[in-house]
């Protein structure tokens, strides 16, 4: 039986200052450090060793993913970044305080952005200067797919490919793995994985740096959901 | 022109209290932390930018690596970890004074031991509690080569593979490529780029965290090697 852990990252500093993040790439705080650190120490209590380590292209999930492997004794295992588990892009709205935007464009419709499944963000064009597409790391991406904001169900579409290639294919052989990512990309991972509707969806919280941990049977059925600490 | 960057990993607890480490996981000292890190803050100045990243499978050599990635504000990069790259193992000294063996065993016979080309230090065998052969790290490997103590020419022996099959084409792609590895298995890497005879390479002595750049032509011959910092 396979074990797959989750661990959205530790507080952002723009957690702290209520800013949308989405593809801006923002260090952990302090806070979101000593989470990080304790979410090893957690794996390492409950005697988890991973065989494979997953995590987004955003500095905040990949210094997540080393704390909690050096704190569980295993940053020697092998690790994969992809930009299919970034944070959902936030379109214009990266970089803006959360109440801020809610004067300019009303609470109604930022509660439609945050909380809607397939309500689309205002979007950054490719010639803006936060666009993903003058980023140096997303440069081997067919520019087509470069997304200038998305929703849940985008987010869902481009992590399903990297489920489907990368990841089930290590849990079906029974091997254990950690995905250190975001919000948003492991809302659409756990909606996957537990099969919830579109509507409950939006009403999962994952708590920053607390490991989530599924155990599978070999058809990918999850027996088991704990979350350590 | 590709550039190539070795960086020796910062000093470790063991450097600092004179032991043979070799293949023992022994975590970066306070100082070596701020060598790794000041190591990236001089590769972001002289504007470096990698497209992939190589370490060995143990601690202080991958933490190297993510701090001078960090610090060079290219976390993001693929990084691959290798046992391939890991230190020299040192047999039986392991773990072992170095001024306490030289007392044991003599000092000519540690400095043959230490400073030799071809000679083997005594073996670790299997059984014993610290050989690799019952460190989960190696349970992927063939039992018949995992070793129980190497001289820098098996090192080299067992470097030169994986940088012929993964680093050598990357740099003849015209990619640039970092390596946070060890006093050892970069002296096996620089023997071979630059030619170096198996006499003279005891005396190439690497600076614990100072990165060294090659910039090559399109045949890998060396156009220039210079240090930062």
């Amino acid at each position: 039986m396979a074990k797959l852990v989750l661990i959205r990252h530790g507080q952002s500093e723009w957690n702290l200052s209520n800013q949308f993040t989405g593809w801006v790439d923002v260090d952990l705080s302090e806070e979101g450090v000593k989470q990080a650190q304790n979410a090893g120490k957690l794996i390492k209590e409950a005697g988890i060793e991973f065989d494979y380590a997953f995590t987004s292209v955003l500095t905040r999930a990949i210094k997540t993913l080393h704390y909690a492997l050096e704190y569980s004794d295993q940053l020697w295992i092998p690790e994969t970044k992809t930009w299919r588990l970034n944070e959902r892009h936030y379109g214009a709205l990266q970089g803006q305080n959360k109440a801020e935007a809610a004067e300019k464009f009303g609470e109604d419709q930022v509660h439609i952005w945050r909380r809607s499944y397939d309500v689309l963000p205002p979007l950054l064009d490719a010639s803006d200067e936060g666009s993903a597409a003058n980023d140096r790391r997303y440069a081997n991406l067919d520019p087509n797919i470069v997304p200038g904001g998305e929703n849940l169900k985008v987010t869902l579409e481009r992590v399903m490919p990297f489920w489907e290639d990368q990841i089930a294919p290590k849990l079906l052989d029974g091997k254990n793995v950690i995905i250190a990512a975001h919000g948003n990309s492991l809302r659409a991972l756990s909606k996957y994985i537990e099969n919830i509707s579109d509507e409950d969806i939006i009403n999962l919280e994952m708590a920053t740096g607390q490991p989530v941990v599924y155990d599978f049977d070999e058809k990918l059925n999850v027996q088991n959901k704990t979350k350590l600490g």
